[in-house]
C-alpha cells in the first residue's frame, strides 16, 4: 500500500520488545516497502504517523513473526510515534543526518563548536542517532579530548535541548558526587540540612545505571520521587527543597542517552562528564554547587592529581555558566555507610537523620562536611564554621523535621522494606581489614538483586583497619529469592579479595 | 530451570529476525534467569548449547512474543549455536571481555601491538563484540591514526584469525581496486588476461556493501561464485584462475564485521583500509599485487596527494608481508563502463572479452593497463610492454576462451538477465557533460534495485565532454518493478546534478 504521496505504508504492530533508546522496526525481508524503497537490513528509516515521525533501525524478519504488510515496532518506537492501536505508517528514507558529518570531523581532529554541538545533541535527543553512531560520538569525545571551549559548547547544547527552570531567587543550592563509591548516600541528609538553614535546593537525582543504587532509587523506598515539574514546584514552594528523580523532569535529555553508551563502553572522560553534570545543574537553575570527588584506588577518581585536573576543568566550565563551585575532595577508600542497595542505604540515611545511636558515623561526618561547604559557599555560615553549623542542624532534629515534611509534600513517608533472605559472609581467617574492592562490592550487591529489588544488597559489618577473628561476619547479603542468594554467594566465594584481610 | 551447575536454562526459540552480525536474545523481563543472574536490558550474556557457546545482547520483551521459560534468538544466534530445534540453553554472565581494555587504551592514545591486535580481532571474529563496542574500535582507529607498525599488527591479526592458503607456487597474482567508482568492473577481464598468460590468480571478490554491485555480484549473473575452498582449488588446478565470492572461503573473517560498521559510520581511514585489503591478499597466498587507486572529486580518493600517502602506507605494509606491490593511480572522474548494477556490468565485461564493437573502450583500456601492470610486475612482460601484451591477449580471443573455461569449471556459464522496466532520463537542455556525481549515480542505481535485483541499475549513454541536445538520453534506469522505477525517477528528478551539463 502507499499513501497519497506514493510513499509505501505498513501496518504498525506492537511487539513488546524493549530496545532501550534505539527505535527498531521489523519487516519481512521481501515486503513491498523494502523493495520499492531499496531498504536493506540495518537501514535507518523514517516512520511517520500523521505529524509524529521517528528514525528507526530496520531489522529483517524471515519467519512468520509478522506479515508482509506489517511493520513490527519496539516499545520506544511505538511510544515515540504516539500509537495506541495498529495504524498505517508511512515508511521512507530519512533526510541525511548532516550533524554526523561533524562527528566525523571531530573523529578526524576538528573541534566541536557551539553550532555543531547543538546540532549533534539535538539529533541525539530526537532519536536520530543509532547506537553505532552514538558510540562513535562518545568514543570521539574520549579519543579527541574536549578542551575547555568544547566542554562549554557541549554543556550549552545539552542545556538548550531540554527543559530549563528559573526559580527567581538569588541562591539556588545544589550538590553532586562524581561517584564510584558504594553507599555514600549523603544527598538526602545534605538537602535536609540546607533546607533547614533556609536554602532553596530543588535537588534532582538519578537512578542507578550500573551501580547498585542511585539516590533516586534510595529515596523511592521512602517517598515518591517521580514528580512532574508542577508538583516539584509545589513541594519547593512549601518546603524549599525536594529529592526527586531527574528522569521525571526533562533536564538535559541527551544525558541519559550518552551515559548509557559511556557505561556500555566503560568510558569516562572529563569533558563529557563535566557536560553531563553541569548541564543538569544549569537547567535546574543552580547558582551554588558543592562537588564531592571521592579519591581512592577503586573509586572513579584514583589520584589527587586526577582530582585536581578534574576540579580545574569543572571550575572553568561552571564559571562560564555563572555557577559558584566548591570542590570537596573526600576519602574514597571504603564505602560510606553500612548499606549498599536502595533500602539498606535508606535505612542508614534515616538513622543519621534520626540521630540513632547505631547510625554510621562516617556517613554523618561526610554529610556534615559537604553540607557545611554548601552553607559556607552560600554565605549562610562563616568560613570554617559550616561543618559545625551543619552538625548542629542535624543533631537538633531540625534536619529530620524538614526531611519528613518534604517526604509528606512529595506524597508519602514510609519505612524502607526488608529483604526475605539474609546470609552472612565471614572472615576465612583472623586478620586486619586492609582494603575494600569497591567495584566488586557493587557487583555483588547487584547480583543480590539491587537496584531492581529495592530490599536487596549488602550490609557491611567492618571498617578499614578493623581486626577480625576467623568466622566473624564481614558483611551480610540481602536478597529476595534463594536463587539470587546462591548466585551472589557464588560470586563472593570466587572473589575472596572483595574485603581484603592481612595478618594483623 | 537450571542445569547441573546451577546455571539457569531457557528454551531456545527461533524468531527469524536478521540481526546481522550481533547475536540478539529476547527474554521476558521477569524471567527467572534474569532475576537470578541479575541481567538487565542490553546485558551481554553467554549462551551455551553443549559445546557451542556465543555472546549475545539481551533484549527484554514485555508482551506475549515469547513465554517466560523461552529465549528467542535472532538468526545469527541460532546458527552460531548450531541449533536445529528448540533446545534448553544455559544462560550466564560471560567472562569479562579483557581485549576491550586494549580498545579503551587505544582510545586514550596507547598503540596497538601484535598481541593486543590479535586478542581484539579474535574476540571480534568470535562474535564477542557488540555493535557499540565494534563502533568504538572502528572510531578509535580513525581518531588515533594507525602508524605503520600498528597497521602491520592489525593486518597480521586479521590474517591469523582466518583461513590461510598456500598454493606452493612462486608467483600468485592478485589485483585490488580501492573503489568508489561506479562500474569499473575490470577484475574478470584482468583475471582472464593473466590466466591466458600462464599466471596463477585465485581471485576472490566481495559482494556490494553500500555500492550497487561488487565483482561477486556481477560474476554471479554469469556463473557460480559461492565455491568451497576445495572447489576453488579444483578450478585453479584446471584453469589457473577463478572469480569467486570471498565470503564463501574464510579469509580475514574480521573484515566484513569491521567494514559493516565502517560503512554505517562512513569512516574510511588508511590503516584499517590497508589491513582490510592486505589481510585478504596475504591469507589468499598472493605474492604480486596490482592496486588500482582511482582519483577523482567524487571517488573514494580525491587528490593525487591522498593517493600518494595511501600508496606509501600500502607499500610499507605489503613489503612486510613479502608481497610485491604496484600501485596504479587511475582517472576517477567518471564511471568506467556503461552499466552500473550486476547484470549491466556483466554485459560490459562480456562485450570487452568478446571484442564486440560496442564494448566500452575505457573499460577495455583500463583492464589492459592494470593487467599489463600485473604482467610486468610478475615478469611475464618486459617493462613498458605489459599493456600491449594484455591488449593482444584480449584481442586474440585467448582471454575470452579462458574466461569461458573458468566459468564452466565453476559450474556454469549463462548470459546475464535483463530488467523488465526501462526508462530513459534525458538532457533538460543542450550542454556539455561537465561532471558525474559518482555517489549519487550509485545511489540512483541502488534505488532502482541493485544489487539485490541483479537486473536493476543504470545504463549510461554519455561520457565527460560529450555535447548533448535537449531531450537526448543521458542514461536509462533499469528496474524489476514499477514501484522501484517511480522511486528512482523521483530521486533523479530531485538531484539534477547527477550528470552535470554546462553551456557547450
Amino acid at each position: 500500500m502507499a499513501d497519497l504521496t506514493g510513499k509505501p505504508t505498513l501496518l504498525a504492530r506492537r511487539l513488546g520488545i524493549d530496545s532501550q533508546h534505539e527505535a527498531i522496526a521489523f519487516v519481512q525481508k521481501d515486503c513491498a516497502a523494502c523493495k520499492s524503497e531499496g531498504f536493506s537490513a540495518h537501514s535507518r528509516v523514517l516512520l511517520q504517523n500523521g505529524s509524529s515521525e521517528i528514525f528507526a533501525t530496520l531489522h529483517y524478519v524471515t519467519g512468520d513473526l509478522i506479515r508482509p504488510e506489517d511493520i513490527g515496532l519496539s516499545e520506544i518506537a511505538w511510544q515515540r510515534l504516539n500509537l495506541s492501536e495498529s495504524t498505517l505508517l508511512t515508511v521512507s528514507h530519512p533526510a541525511p543526518l548532516t550533524s554526523f558529518a561533524d562527528v566525523r570531523g571531530k573523529i578526524f581532529g576538528q573541534r566541536l563548536t557551539e553550532s555543531t554541538s547543538h546540532q549533534i545533541i539535538q539529533d541525539i535527543v530526537e532519536g536520530r542517532y543509532s547506537d553505532i553512531q552514538l558510540s562513535a560520538f562518545v568514543t570521539a569525545c574520549s579519543a579527541r579530548v574536549l578542551d575547555g571551549d568544547e566542554t562549554i559548547a557541549l554543556t550549552r547544547a545539552m542545556v538548550d535541548t531540554g527543559r530549563n527552570l528559573d526559580w527567581g531567587a538569588e541562591i539556588i543550592a545544589d550538590k553532586h558526587c562524581v561517584g564510584g563509591l558504594p553507599g555514600n548516600r549523603t544527598t538526602p541528609i545534605i538537602v535536609s540540612i540546607a533546607a533547614a538553614n533556609g536554602l532553596i535546593m530543588p535537588k534532582t537525582s538519578s537512578k542507578a545505571i550500573t551501580s547498585p543504587a542511585g539516590t533516586a532509587d534510595t529515596m523511592s523506598t521512602i517517598t515518591n520521587v517521580a514528580l512532574s515539574v508542577d508538583e516539584m514546584k509545589a513541594v519547593l514552594a512549601a518546603q524549599k527543597a525536594c529529592f526527586i528523580w531527574g528522569g521525571s523532569v526533562d533536564f538535559s535529555p541527551a544525558d541519559d542517552k550518552l551515559i548509557r553508551v559511556q557505561k556500555a563502553l566503560d568510558l569516562d572522560s572529563e569533558g563529557p562528564l563535566i557536560a553531563s553534570v553541569l548541564s543538569k545543574k544549569v537547567a535546574a537553575g543552580a547558582t551554588h554547587l558543592v562537588l564531592d570527588i571521592p579519591v581512592g584506588p577503586t573509586a572513579k577518581v584514583r589520584s589527587i592529581e586526577a582530582a585536581d585536573s578534574l576540579r580545574k576543568h569543572f571550575e572553568k566550565t561552571a564559571a562560564h555558566f555563572g555557577i559558584r563551585l566548591r570542590v570537596q575532595v573526600t576519602d574514597g577508600h571504603q564505602p560510606v555507610g553500612r548499606g549498599i542497595g536502595p533500602a539498606l542505604e535508606a535505612r542508614d540515611v534515616l538513622a543519621v537523620l534520626r540521630n540513632q545511636p547505631g547510625a554510621p558515623p562516617e556517613l554523618k561526618d561526610r554529610a556534615c562536611l559537604l553540607a557545611g561547604a554548601l552553607l559556607e559557599l552560600t554565605g549562610v555560615a562563616e568560613p570554617q564554621s559550616g561543618t559545625q553549623k551543619a552538625r548542629e542542624t542535624l543533631e537538633s532534629g531540625a534536619a529530620y523535621k524538614i526531611f519528613e515534611a518534604i517526604c509528606l509534600a512529595q506524597g508519602g513517608y514510609r519505612e524502607p522494606p526488608v529483604a526475605a533472605h539474609l546470609r552472612a559472609v565471614t572472615a576465612p581467617h583472623k586478620g586486619r581489614v586492609a582494603q575494600f574492592d569497591n567495584r566488586r562490592l557493587a557487583k555483588a550487591a547487584k547480583l543480590a538483586g539491587a537496584p531492581e529489588d529495592a530490599e536487596a544488597g549488602i550490609d557491611l559489618h567492618v571498617y578499614l583497619g578493623d581486626i577480625v577473628e576467623q568466622g566473624d561476619p564481614l558483611f551480610t547479603l540481602h536478597t529476595q529469592s534463594p536463587g539470587e542468594m546462591a548466585y551472589a554467594l557464588d560470586y563472593v566465594a570466587s572473589n575472596p579479595g572483595i574485603v581484603e584481610l592481612t595478618a594483623p
